[in-house]
């Protein structure tokens, strides 16, 4: 008998007693290994990830945690080829392989990434504008998002073994959120054996990852308001999941993302000859074939203007045709197996009843050529192609989970909206085409019924990522049968693990809750200039007050002169009265910014390497000549690299002239070094 | 008997034909009208808000839609006494009702200012940052929202008749997406009042608004994936609305916002004596007496540091027994009756499980004195505070909704944190303190079960919108029992309504498809300067190149003692080299911008007026003596504003070097006179 899977929960390996069920290789059909979860107190492992876990993460900050993102996506690609050793079994390619578990390590980069450049080095996010909520300014409002106190329970598809639970860890682990991993059983082991990795790296907190190969048994009866449960699969099983009393009576966040009628859409002007037909027809065979058609991203409708079907049809069957399938290791082999024989039963029955109401154009469900292997003990089947009537609803409706789609004819961009809508909501859609215009009216047409939308042309195909190709930097999800949820999406995704709350306080109270300084709280003039502080020396709202400095006629005709800027404002008494906005002779705005900077910086070496950027730049009111311009500069946040030796500081500066209003207003972006390293 | 309530369909008013069931005024009992849904095509009603009212939405820009809300509050402002005098029947004194109904006018300003501000004069929204997903930089990732083109149906609550409808129409309705409303039925006549108004007006185009008095029948079995549900009631409901076939099976967005048992707490540092005792004290009787304590957001429970918990009983008892209650017509009368004599059962009720696991301290949920009115007939119930102990269960999961709190002793912040978990979500909470240390410990400890938070303090006491009032710019919802959903939020409350998708596309259909120019797409320099275009004749992707200009040793000098900006990595070559990123003299970043502007300015009168603002400036190489700078400017995005003569118009700015580096990049914003005006 193979070997039960063992389940990494509450800190150890726990093997069930009992053997479990029994899943095959997809090629050779020898059982490779059992799996169960007998015995395994689910109500103790949710316990376990709120008590261990999520405390041990939200001690960290964003940027630790992408650290540690980095970390394991390093030491996952030391050890990928024992994970392509593994997937070899699911039935997959070496290049599928690399697509799951290559795209899985990406998730973690991508998000490392992310962390470090798009959030603070920080346990809480500041997200948005501060609200006025008076007039006086003694009432503000600010959203905040704080880490969930509970665990994301992820419940994973067959498809994706690598790639599936890292891009859900990824975003939940950032945002401080313990994850347990729930495979789905026929290609578990291979979970399994990328959480062998990853418990073996110990880079991780304990408590942060937990994995539950088998049954998840009764765990969403002990669900809280702070756990999340995200899914990948059916929309039925997605449909029971959703209305499960543990999750509908603490409104639990429960996101899916279900298999969908994607489609791909072929433009009016790409026909037979033209660059964009051959992409068309080329994608739509990758789509087709890569994973053996088991993605939930793949294209099953292509539509085609009715007059190129004929020539799609026998382009697509050409490439089809000369599409080697076998066992996945041997030379030449470009479509593996599906997953199981169960899924290869399934697919057949969808295949007949897209048949039903259209017909099949190249391969048979029944009997494929194979290399290497056994057809029928492993489970191998034909690509599929049929045509079909967009009138109908098979087409829209029927998904046949493997390397199966179906060619739509249409006649006008208006009837192709409404067929799009047909779908009742995808996780993506593609249009090729060189008319941009076609491009857009297709895009914006189509888009409240997707996800994402892949516009494939000349100018992108060498460096596009395809179809099929979930990108961490945005959202995967899709409405009405793709699940109505939102994976990944960058830091959304974060977000989506933590809790948005609206805090209402004066400004002072709310700088102390955010540890960013808010125009109208305190601040501290020192007798030290804060330029001359250290990283660690400098505290929220340190501010230093100066001017004034007289703005005369003489500047801004110098300034103009040496600049070159003569702009009429600044130079012509009678245009600039004329001006709606100025009715005289005003200062130029870049002359205010430079001679604030006059005013404030401090010009000997110190801690302040460099002002890199300026943000928000507002100029709120004109400077008139004679104006007398003083500039408060505010420490407003602090931001420290954990790998370098200096961090960022943000300042507020509000320039004011003589009766205090302010002229403009800006944030001054700059370096500053932490003390005691070389750069200081 | 009472007139049948009328619902607003298809176009017209219909009266249903059967009698229906008789709705009550809670003060005298009389009966003030009959409400039913018999008769109508629910089906049809939807089907009418999709294909006439959405259409007709989604044909104006958001502008627009600003514009009609901000028409639509000045014509309810105008008419709002004849809402004032319906709102006397639903039980609520004068307070209450300018409460309700300012209240629901103030959501629509908000949102109309809202609108013009933060969204684009244009009908899709661009979000977040163009993502880089090649090296290459042919492909890039941009999200976008589009109006979803189903209904939104809004359920809601009897407290709130006139502000429940409008803070949920109002951001559906500058979504583009079109509202069925359905009121609560003890009080459906006075939302069948604001209705009534708002169909007078003329104002919104037809279809937008449709409202069905008394059941919704089978309207949930006709949703689709492009359908909204907002409801607010109560757990019980929501939690059968959610699990709906209708619902599950298209997963059709479903946002609910529950009763919660929320907290207010006081400081362990205000004691009987501190002006934040007084008040906490204040706060809470106005929140069990506002509404007559029938408001998803009053305070349930009341924690208090131990100590304090006689003298916060006694305070808020004596102020209790000075509150007036009877007819809410009548001299002195602070609080009106519940809304319906069942509501009052409920509330008894409640009481009864509370006084089980606690004490009564004041009031008698069977006896009130009341003024001008019949005790009995009328809904009207005595303030009732109670004392209890938060170990128990009953204080965090029983409501009594009506005017009714209990206060619960706390010993320390940490006790507290866990405390308030126990009411497993809640919309919001408050925290009365003068000590900013604690008032962090406490937000950052409970906003995982918060939706918004209010830090009540002697700087905002004057100013504060109080614990009880959520704020169209910010969240409204919670999680857990609070029912997991965000309302309003600003903006947010408005993508909620819209589909985001991530479009990926090389640059130039990028731009066609977002109306925005995207970096690396396609400029057009043409012979006219573009500051010389008015604003309808400006193209996304016009362009100017310009220079270049070398900056000299002098130049950094010059600049450096005309502005006073003398810092060292401009000034002193020893220093210069010591600094770890630039090692030598490197002009000042306000020069380079500076130069730029001298070169790309056009400098006669034209339609450009002003440069108003700059946006994400970064210096992004130093800029060393003898560099050449050449800048390009090309038009980036063209917001007309419909009530001015002009626009705003977003340029980029690449400021490079002699060999093509970029130096400097920014955004330039300008406003532009539209042509044939008199500012042009």
């Amino acid at each position: 008998m193979a070997p039960v899977l063992g389940s990494y929960v509450r800190g150890g390996w726990h093997v069930p007693p009992h053997e479990g069920r029994p899943l095959f290789d997809a090629v050779t059909g020898e059982e490779v290994a059992r799996v169960s979860s007998a015995g395994l107190d689910m109500a103790a492992v949710l316990d376990h990830g709120r008590r261990v876990g999520g405390p041990a993460l939200r001690e960290l900050t964003f940027h630790q945690r992408a650290g540690l993102l980095k970390a394991l996506a390093g030491h996952l690609r030391e050890h990928r080829e024992e994970l392509y050793a593994v997937s070899a079994r699911t039935g997959g390619t070496p290049f599928d392989a690399k697509f799951d578990i290559d795209g899985g390590i990406g998730v973690l980069q991508a998000y490392a990434s992310k962390g470090r450049r798009e959030l603070p080095n920080d346990t809480i996010y500041v997200e948005g504008d501060v609200e006025p909520l008076s007039r006086g300014g003694t009432f503000v409002g600010q959203h905040i998002a704080t880490s969930l106190h509970g665990v994301a329970v992820q419940v994973n598809a067959f498809n994706f073994p690598v790639w599936g639970p890292l891009e859900k860890f990824a975003p939940a682990f950032l945002a401080g959120v313990p994850s347990v991993v729930k495979p789905a059983s026929p290609t578990a082991f291979l979970t399994a054996k990328l959480v062998e990795l990853i418990v073996g790296s110990d880079l991780l907190p304990e408590g942060s990852l937990q994995f539950v190969a088998g049954s998840v048994g009764d765990m969403f009866d002990h669900l809280t308001e702070q756990d999340l449960v995200a899914f990948t699969g059916s929309a039925s099983t997605a449909a029971k999941l959703r209305t499960h009393p543990g999750i509908v009576g603490r409104s639990v966040r429960f996101s899916a993302e279900a298999d969908s009628l994607n489609l791909s859409v072929l433009g009016p002007d790409a026909g037979p000859g033209t660059p964009e037909f051959d992409l068309y027809v080329k994608q739509l065979v990758q789509e087709m074939t890569v994973k053996a058609g088991q993605k939930c991203t793949a294209v099953r409708r292509a539509f085609v203007p009715a007059e190129h079907v004929d020539a799609v049809v026998e382009a697509v069957s050409a490439r089809l045709a000369s599409t080697v399938v076998g066992n996945p290791g041997s030379e030449g082999v470009r479509m593996g197996a599906l997953a199981s024989l169960e899924q290869r039963e399934e697919v057949r029955r969808s295949v007949k009843a897209l048949a039903d109401s259209g017909r099949i154009v190249f391969g048979d469900p029944e009997k494929v050529d194979v290399v290497d292997a056994d057809a029928e003990r492993g489970a191998f089947i034909s690509p599929i192609l049929l045509t079909g009537d967009p009138d109908r609803a098979e087409p829209h409706e029927v998904e046949a989970f493997g390397p199966v789609s179906t060619v739509l004819p249409y006649s006008s961009t208006e009837q192709l909206i409404g067929y799009a809508a047909r779908g009742q909501g995808s996780l993506v859609g593609s249009v090729v085409t060189g008319d941009t215009g076609f491009a857009r009216d297709v895009v914006l047409g189509v888009a409240p019924w997707h996800g994402r939308l892949l516009v494939l042309t000349q100018a992108d195909a060498k460096e596009s990522t395809g179809h099929g190709s979930p990108m961490p930097q945005l959202v995967h999800g899709g409405p009405g049968r793709a699940g109505g949820g939102e994976e990944m999406g960058g830091i959304r995704g974060v977000l989506h693990h933590m809790q948005r709350t609206a805090v209402q306080a004066d400004p002072d109270t709310l700088t102390a809750i955010t540890g960013r300084w808010v125009a109208g709280s305190r601040r501290t003039e020192t007798d030290v200039h804060p330029f001359r502080k250290h990283l660690e020396e400098l505290r929220i709202g340190d501010a230093i007050v100066a001017g004034p400095r007289i703005v005369t006629q003489e500047d801004v005709e110098h300034f103009a002169e040496f600049t070159g800027d003569t702009f009429y404002a600044h130079m012509d008494a009678d245009a600039a009265a004329a001006n709606p906005l100025f009715g005289e002779r005003v200062a130029h705005g870049y002359l205010v910014v430079s001679l604030a900077a006059g005013l404030f910086v401090d010009p000997d070496p110190g801690p302040v390497l460099a002002n890199f950027g300026v943000d928000r730049l507002r100029f709120l009111t004109p400077v008139r000549f004679s104006d007398a311009l003083t500039v408060t500069l505010t420490c407003k946040q602090v931001t420290p690299r954990d790998s370098a030796d200096y961090g960022e500081v943000r300042w507020d500066a509000d320039v004011t002239r003589q009766d205090g209003e302010s002229v403009a207003r800006y944030d001054v972006l700059t370096l500053v070094a932490k003390k005691n390293t070389k750069s200081a």
